[in-house]
Formats: structure tokens, sequence, C-alpha cells
């Protein structure tokens, strides 16, 4: 038993040809069940005919788009149980993670709140903030991505550019425009910008660490543009059409982006068109 | 007793003559009990012989610092308690100010928290990092500071310029340079940096709100340089003799910033020298 150790799996992999390689490649997609993360789930399965994709998400059982995929790509979709606001579940998806596979090639952290009726408002203005709003969305568009990062790190660093043509790993975490304070001329939304200005800073601070230990993981931060999901219905009506983009065509760019990262874009706060978009 | 209403004593402050007026000037110092705080509260009260000065802190008896000031200002110097992970201390602060002068000209918001034995840690690597920290620092750095600005907010409003050489009352809050991830070249303390980052982001909704609804506030940060306090003690071994500033350098270099601050400051993160902060 010793011999089928996860590690030692994983340096076997390794030494596969390069044709078998691309089998190797393990993707996992943290806040999978619908929208931009479901996309993602779906166009990493489609795009390739090798390579596993694990997704993870609060309800597996209730994530029909999930289910449906499962049924497609069986052998190749692994979905586990995940929810940001509970650590023991990100530590157990690590653990099952390795004992599966070993290593990860890529993590996206597709998950994020705005709006929950009742619970959480996007602020109109400072008399609405409600520091309960405030401590929810940091703690599930801030905090849980970066622990996500944290229990994965150690599978990011076995499994680097492996299987893929990239020279390392990549982490992508979905932030917005909106946490630009450089860039914010309008105010509002303090819960939401907040969190995700803060998880800006958090995966600085991340990609400045790998950086320095040399591992083989690059740090990026994504905007998705305004994509139609069920996080931005709501707020749909101001936007011109053509500014109101389909999960597909977002979803597409931003893999775009992730497929061709290089390492001196560690660090970096990248639009859906790739555009560097300011602190 | 009708005529003696905080709202008509506040109109009745702002028909007194100019000579009269500086006495209407009420600043308040939240994060009064030690370091800069403290400090502001007593260079405020030293640089002028007129003007209130209200001083909140979480336990008003145990700070000596404040009591000693107490027994030089007895007249000018109030001193209120306000814990700021508890809101109605914020709430009960503005009710007994709005009572007692009816307005505000100046609120500075100088606590903060970095590291906390056996319960805040600033991190050397994301390995070390604790949800518990992560929003203990959030809750404090962040949100408290905002909650503060939106209970004082009608008094600050009432209270403008009046009695000073500015155009409108002045909220300064004390962010620090590390919460710049476009200035982060080292990582690391990603509790306090990233409450401090999103403290920046709140306070800049906030800068644009007050413009929007032109109220007479400008709203700054404030980078205060390493400063000889108990919050930097831990940090001091490696910080050049030069670098390491005391209370009263700093406190004087940011009073000269917040006299000074002009309307087109708004929403701006200045360091003690007046050299402005990237995002
Ligand atoms: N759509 C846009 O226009 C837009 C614009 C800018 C940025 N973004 C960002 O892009 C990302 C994806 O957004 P979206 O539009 O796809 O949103 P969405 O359709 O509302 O999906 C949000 C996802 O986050 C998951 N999630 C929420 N709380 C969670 C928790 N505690 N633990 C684990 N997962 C949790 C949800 O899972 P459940 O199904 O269990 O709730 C869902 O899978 C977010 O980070 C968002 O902020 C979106
Ligand atoms: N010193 C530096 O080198 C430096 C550098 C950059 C930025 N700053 C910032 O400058 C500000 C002042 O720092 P400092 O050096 O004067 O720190 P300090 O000497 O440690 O004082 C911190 C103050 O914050 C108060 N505080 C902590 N938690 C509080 C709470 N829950 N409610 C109300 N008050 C609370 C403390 O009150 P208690 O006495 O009750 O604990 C104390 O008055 C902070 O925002 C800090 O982040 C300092």
């Amino acid at each position: 038993m010793a011999s089928r150790s996860p590690r030692l799996l994983s340096l076997a992999r390794r030494a596969f040809s390069s044709a078998s390689s691309q089998a190797n490649r393990v993707s996992l997609v943290q806040g999978a069940s619908r929208g931009i993360g479901l996309e993602f789930v779906k166009q990493l399965l489609e795009n390739n005919d090798k390579g596993h994709v694990v997704a993870t998400c609060r309800n597996p059982n209730s994530s029909t788009g999930l289910l449906h995929l499962k049924d497609r790509f069986d052998d190749r979709l692994q979905i586990l149980p995940l929810d940001l606001t509970v650590e023991s579940s990100v530590q157990a998806s690590a653990l099952s993670i390795k004992e599966t596979y070993g290593h990860l090639n890529l993590l996206i952290n597709a998950s994020g709140i705005l709006s929950i009726p009742k619970v959480l408002q996007p602020e109109t203005t400072l008399n609405k903030l409600e520091k309960s709003s405030l401590m929810l969305a940091y703690e599930v568009n801030a905090v849980g991505p970066i622990l996500v990062i944290k229990h994965m790190w150690p599978l990011l660093k076995a499994g680097g550019g492996i299987g893929t043509e990239r020279s390392g790993a990549v982490v992508a975490s979905l932030s917005a425009r909106v946490a630009s304070i450089g860039d914010n001329r309008i105010g509002g939304w303090h819960s939401y910008r907040s969190s995700k200005t803060a998880l800006n800073q958090l995966s600085k601070n991340v990609a400045l660490e790998f950086a320095r230990k040399k591992d083989p993981i690059i740090c990026i931060l994504l905007h998705p543009g305004t994509v139609d999901t069920d996080l931005s219905k709501p707020f749909q009506k101001n936007v011109p059409k053509e500014k109101l983009f389909s999960k597909e065509f977002s979803v597409q760019k931003l893999l775009h982006i992730i497929n061709n990262v290089k390492s001196q874009d560690n660090g970096k706060f990248f639009a859906w068109d790739g555009q560097e978009i300011p602190w």
C-alpha cells in the first residue's frame, strides 16, 4: 500500500510520456454549482478530451447543472461538497483531491455573493450599511477563496504546469472591476466592493509569497465583465445589451487569459479582455 | 426647554461672531486611549485655547493618558466610552455629542489593531492564516471606523467648517502604507493589510457620497509613518532610527495635512509628509 501513496503516484504520473501527461491535468473549480463557475467546468471538460475536473459547491445534489455534466463526463468530473464558510469542508476537499490525484494544475475561485434577500443588500448609501452584511461579504468573498488557496497550495506546488503548456499551476480568483479603488467613481455596494478589494490585496500577498519561494504557481485576479447570471440579474436593467455578456463568452475569454498566462503576470488583475485593472 | 434643543443650540452657535466661533469647534478622536490617538487629543487641546475635543475609547477609566489631560483641560475635553465592535456604543456616543454640542468639525479614526498575543498574529506566511484573525482585523480596522462615520455623519454635516479655516468638516481615518496593493512588495500581515485596504475602499465610497450630496465634509486616509507606539513595538528592531517617528512628530505632520486639506483632497490617501500613496 505504501507504494500507492499520493506522493509516489504523483511522481509516477510525472514520469509518464507527454502523450499521456495531458490526462494528468487536474483543474479545480470552486463555486461551481451555477453561473460562471459551472460554465468553467463545462468548457474545461469540453475543450479537452483528457484531463480531470474537480467541481466543488455547497450542495452537490441540488446543482442540476453539475449533475447533468456528470452524466456526460462521468470519468473526468468529480463533484465535492465545499462551503467557503466551513473551513473543515475546504480541508476535506484538499484531502480528497490529494488522495485521488495527488496534485492540481489549476484552481479557479468562482464563488461570490453580492445580494441575498433580507441578508445582504448591495448598499446604495452609507446610511444602509449593516455590520452583518460587511462581515458576511468579507467571509465569503475574501476569506473563503484565500483559505481555499491555503489548503490547495501543496497540491498546486506538486502540480505546477504538468500536462499543460504553462510553466506553472494557475490560481485564478474571480474579483470584480468594482473592487478597484482607483477606478471607483460612483461608490455604493460597500460590502461587496470592500470584500473584493480585500481579496485583491490577499491575492497579491499570496502571489508575492509564491514568487519568493519559487513555487511553480501563478496567481491572478479576473474581472469577467457584466455577465448574465443570477448574481447580476437584479442589476441588468441599466446595462446596455452589448455590455451584458453570456457566460459562454466571458468564460471563453477568461480561459484564454488563464491558458496564456506568463510568470510575469503573477499578482496581476485582468479584465475579460486582458486589460489590467488599476488597484 | 424646547429652545435648548441641540439643533437650535447649533443654529444659535453658528450665529455667533467669528471671535467666539472658534469655541464652537468640536473635534472627535476615536481610539484615543493611547498611542497616536491620545497624542491627537493632546495636540488638539494644546494648539488652541478654544474649541472642544471629544475623546472616545473602550475603557475611559483605565486610560491614564486621557485622565491626565482631563485634569489639565477639564472644560474642553469630554471622554466617552466607545468600543468599535459594539455598534450601540457608537450610537450612544453620537447621541451624547449631538445633545452636548449639536455638531462636529473633525472626526479622527485613530484606532487600529495589528497584533494581539494569542488572538491576532501578523502573518508571515499563507500557512499561518487563520479565519478568526482575518475576521477580527476586518471588524475592528475596516467595519468599525466606517460605522463611526455613518453615525457621526449628521453631526459632521451640521458642523462643516464652522470655527475653522476650512470649507468643510474633515474625516481622517488612520490607514497604513501596507494597505496599498500597488506598493505591496513583500507580502505578509494578511489580516492587517487586507483590513486596511478594505478601509481605504470604504472611505473612498464615503467620500464619493459626501461629494455627490454636496455635504461640507472632506474624507481622507492617513499613513502616519512608522511611529513609536505599542502597535509598532514588536516590529521596531529592523526600523532604522531616523525612520521611527515619535508620536509628537507624526501627529504634528498629520494635523498639518488635516488643517490644510482642500475639497479636491476628498477621497485621497496621504502619507505623513503629504505625499499621496497609490491604492
Ligand atoms: N456576473 C457578473 O456580472 C459578475 C461581475 C463581476 C464579478 N463577478 C464575480 O464572478 C464570480 C461568479 O459570479 P456569478 O455571476 O457566477 O454568480 P452566481 O451565479 O450568483 O454564482 C455564485 C456562486 O458562488 C457560490 N457560493 C456562494 N456562497 C458560497 C459559499 N459560502 N460556499 C461556496 N460557494 C458559494 C454559489 O453557490 P450556491 O449555488 O450554493 O449558492 C454559486 O455557485 C463571483 O465571484 C462574482 O463576484 C460576477
Ligand atoms: N504605529 C505605527 O507605526 C503605525 C503605522 C501605520 C499605521 N498606524 C495606524 O495608526 C493608528 C493608531 O495606531 P497606534 O500606533 O497609535 O496604535 P496603539 O498605540 O496600539 O493604539 C491603538 C488604539 O486603538 C484602540 N482600539 C483597539 N481596538 C479597539 C476597539 N475595539 N474599539 C475602540 N478602540 C480600539 C486602542 O484602545 P485600547 O487601549 O482600548 O486597546 C488604542 O487606543 C492605527 O489605525 C494603526 O493601524 C500605526
